[in-house]
């Protein structure tokens, strides 16, 4: 049955970006080294492209990014560029042409534009009346499927704030990053009950939100 | 071979004490709920003199606590009674006259006191000249057994900061505080390996740190 998701990877001391982002460093500081866990990961790898990498645990919570998901949800920065204001028509994503999602992604945002149809079945809707629309519109899109919001941390937040999702998996880098964005400000008190744990260069949580 | 461990509860918002601190709440407002998943275990209760409870996962990650430890340190905040200032002589630790410690406990204070020895093996002592010291006398005590810091947050920071402990096990309450004292404050960036992960009602991850 379709359910809506959540998935983002923090660091062990609660920060899904570092201090400090920009266009050039859209994760901020040293937060590079949050996602260290999935670079290597044949998954990663093969959903952007490139050839080869790595098989075991990290690459099994990699290979679940898009399985079973129909639309996925994401913030303006995420989409980017960082700096908000209105677009710069010409900005496609961080992605190239053939983004890893290969379904319609929903962007939150201020800001009114067309859709735009990217290579490999993927079609970024700017959705600006709300995070409940954006909801809507991606649970149509998505079927029987699942709707994942995928980040960054202000998206995620407003979902569980808003009482909307019912799983989140979180990735746990084993990095402190001192400073940042983070994850879990101001979303009330969701009742969060873990439901699978995979151990690998990242510990992976997946918890059922009630 | 003898090592130097901290282990502690954390909320998944990275608190490891509510707001509010008191005698009567010494772990802050709403933070009972951190360690609910370890009242009901049989091993928590059996330390703590009451039969039954339940086994399990959980149950082994609390059957490790005293397991190869020779001697504890923790803050004196742990100790009690919070607030600071001179020792109330006749203040005895929060756990009555048997407490689940069983080895000597170094107690991190500003303020001396002769050693205080209780039922079934525990000893207090109360270090003033800091936190290498304290290391000092606990290794002595324990020989080639481990010395575990088990918190509080400020004791563990401080250990971790000076770069002292060699291994971090960390119980994930899937709970959020919001608001309160905060474990990973303020301690650099050690480096941190998850090396064993146990699933349950909390995730129960030990980092080897580097």
């Amino acid at each position: 049955m379709s359910q809506v998701t959540a998935e983002i990877t923090i660091s062990l001391d609660g920060f899904a970006a570092g201090p400090n982002q920009s266009k050039d460093n859209p994760l901020g500081e040293g937060a590079e080294r949050l996602h260290e866990w999935v670079f290597p990961t044949a998954s990663w790898r093969g959903q952007h492209g490139i050839e080869g990498g790595e098989t075991g645990p990290d690459d099994d919570a990699a290979a679940g990014f898009g399985r079973g998901v129909g639309a996925f949800i994401m913030g303006r920065n995420m989409f980017g560029p960082p700096g908000g204001g209105e677009w710069d028509e010409s900005w496609r994503g961080w992605w190239g042409e053939d983004p890893p999602y290969h379904v319609p992604v929903f962007v939150l945002t201020h800001h009114a534009r067309e859709p735009l149809t990217m290579e490999g079945g993927t079609t970024f809707h700017f959705v600006t009346n709300g995070i409940e629309s954006a909801l809507e519109q991606a649970r149509a899109a998505a079927g029987d499927q699942d709707v994942k919001v995928i980040g960054g941390a202000k998206a995620i937040q407003q979902y569980l704030r808003a009482g909307l999702l019912e799983e989140l998996q979180l990735h746990l880098s084993p990095i402190l990053l001192g400073s940042g964005e983070r994850l879990f400000e101001d979303v009330g008190d969701p009742k969060l009950e873990p439901v699978e744990v995979v151990a690998g260069a990242a510990t992976h949580v997946t918890y059922r939100v009630g």
